[in-house]
């Protein structure tokens, strides 16, 4: 039997291909973490400058709640670790997926003044957990980005915090943070992500054509 | 010498991992069906919540014109098995292909106001059955979207009732669903009708900036 | 030592595979063809209907120069071998290949009006045969779209005659067709030409905008 | 243990499926080459008219400072190769990828009146080589496009030594060219930009429409 940190190690590369085949994680972008323990925290998380499509279950780390790696290995955690640690304490969440599209890209910069997009009226908007009609109005807020990943932290925790129904925020020209309450479920939250990004990227788009369509 | 139930099976299986390659079933999005009998119905048909690249003959379940689920399994088969039940009747077809694509998305909400989008011009247009030229017009009706699966499944009876030529019809903001008197021939279908789409989704942009086209 | 027939086959099935992947041959769409022999003249090309994707070597069928099938064999090739007939005689070529891409597609009808499109300027054009700048001016005839076959292959004829510089034209909402001196310079002019049909198309489409950019 | 030809051959190679892969090298387009010696300069380079997914580690060629392919074989380097030596002199980078995508094509025409494109804000800036900051500013320079190799090496010459912070360069119409201290890190820097150019491409098109944002 697997223990439980080879097996989420497993599936986390098997994440990244999925998504380098979609191009959402290009160039060693992208990170991702799932928790191996709750108490203390433990969590299996990508190391910083690796191709997402070529990982291995041995690639992966594992790292404690302040971010230092465990059974003395010498790899270093994506320098993103903070933010992973965030989300799991605000949400509870079982893993976070961190991905870098174009189309994620491309809103998080469009709709930076609003502080954030509003997706309704969907029927993916289904996927996303607890979400049971296409009426649901989701709010992603947008943060700018910052490399202060301490102060960074601090304004991911606020923003959970003061919005606690929100599935995933933006980072401005930066992309994606997703979770779940499961590792598949954090995967689905960012292919429902991802779809609808580029569904509202390519209506909007004709609405300030043609003027008669409001996408959020 | 396999069973009808697991040859469609596998050709369902199959089905999921073309259309999840083209990224037409994101997040478990999307659902399939083949009929194994005629009287009394029986359907092969897709699990509830299932990636459908990772689908395995094994997942398919048979249910019948209830859309309860036979052999005592346990799976949960999707939510909209009546909409299945309800054209295998229509149209006697003997395969139902649900997929929910980026731009059957943005022209079902583009387009919803009118009732449909029409399609003509296409050589693609003959390969939907009976279809000899590409003058064929094809009119895809358009339903506003509905969580209760019992009055969409009555929506969907008197559009096909009323429209008898119809090779497919969206779901508005959710997707596309299409069927065939064969297996092949609803995959078939699902490729002619997204690459239509997606012209005139991409053809029709340019005619709202230059006004000199018609895009259906 | 495989036979010229069968080595044909062999590549027009690899060809298959290698436009499917890029979507140029959605829904059985798209026909190819390669010569066997060139007086009398034979034809190994693939049957109608097929999936691009799928096709093995033994799918291929021989005809001869009035698209018969030989050696008694009972599939039907495509409808449209007399167009490859045609090609074949008019260019001496040794491969011919018809995709039906979204790009070809759309702008096949964006240009229309003009009876083609003409590229010039892009490194991208040295690779066609005999082509050594990127000053050269390429000019694509459209045809409009026809389903009579051979009334089809005359124009085809006349405009092949007319115009004996051009490496390949589209039809109307239809697709594109181009050749080589051999199969791999084929399929090397069906990348070249989807490429600069796509680059065309997004440029064309910035051009309208902002009015400062002649794309052709 | 293999030689470090070899090595870089099969990178090379494997580079080639990977850009394939995205559509960036179609038509026998782009060409790759790694440093095996730095003095006397010895390069790895892929040969003219190759399909960049299909490369063998026994296709790629050793060719010295002068573009002479070493050890009397018979291929034919790229044509591009003295830019490549130029490159890697100028910037002794170990690896030089040229890759000709849509959307580098596509911006290389856009901004040519600007002598270049400049990106900014972007996090994925972070993975070019000694940048920190999202803050970043990268100046990409188009150059014309031109047949004469040794004008044009010259003209890369002296673009490389004024501009000593760029990490790439844009051909006019024709593609990309960036480099790097090793070979994964130049395949990065392809990713990166390639990321960064259909970034660009699709916010300029928006800020055209609506006016309110400068996308360089």
């Amino acid at each position: 039997m697997p223990s439980p940190f080879i097996d989420l190690a497993r599936q986390l590369a098997d994440a990244g291909r999925r998504f380098d085949h979609r191009g959402w994680v290009l160039g060693t972008s992208g990170n991702f973490s799932a928790v191996v323990n709750q108490d203390p925290l433990r969590l299996a998380i990508t190391p910083s400058g690796a191709w997402k499509g070529e990982l291995a279950a041995a690639d992966i780390l594992e790292i404690d709640e302040a971010c230092v790696v465990l059974d003395g290995r010498s790899g270093r955690p994506s320098a993103e670790a903070p933010l992973h640690v965030e989300i799991v304490r605000q949400r509870a969440a079982a893993a976070v997926l961190h991905t870098h599209s174009l189309w994620g890209t491309v809103l998080s910069d469009r709709y930076a003044a609003d502080g954030g997009v509003a997706i309704e009226g969907y029927e993916m908007l289904k996927g996303l957990e607890g979400v049971a009609t296409h009426l649901h109005r989701e709010w992603i807020p947008i943060l700018e980005n910052d490399q202060h990943m301490d102060r960074l932290a601090g304004v991911v925790r606020r923003t959970l915090s003061s919005q606690p129904a929100c599935h995933a925020f933006l980072l401005r020209r930066h992309g994606l943070y997703t979770w779940g309450k499961t590792l598949p479920e954090a995967v689905r939250h960012v292919e429902i992500m991802e779809f609808l990004l580029e569904a509202v990227g390519r209506t909007a788009h004709r609405s300030n054509d043609g003027g008669h369509q409001d996408p959020c």
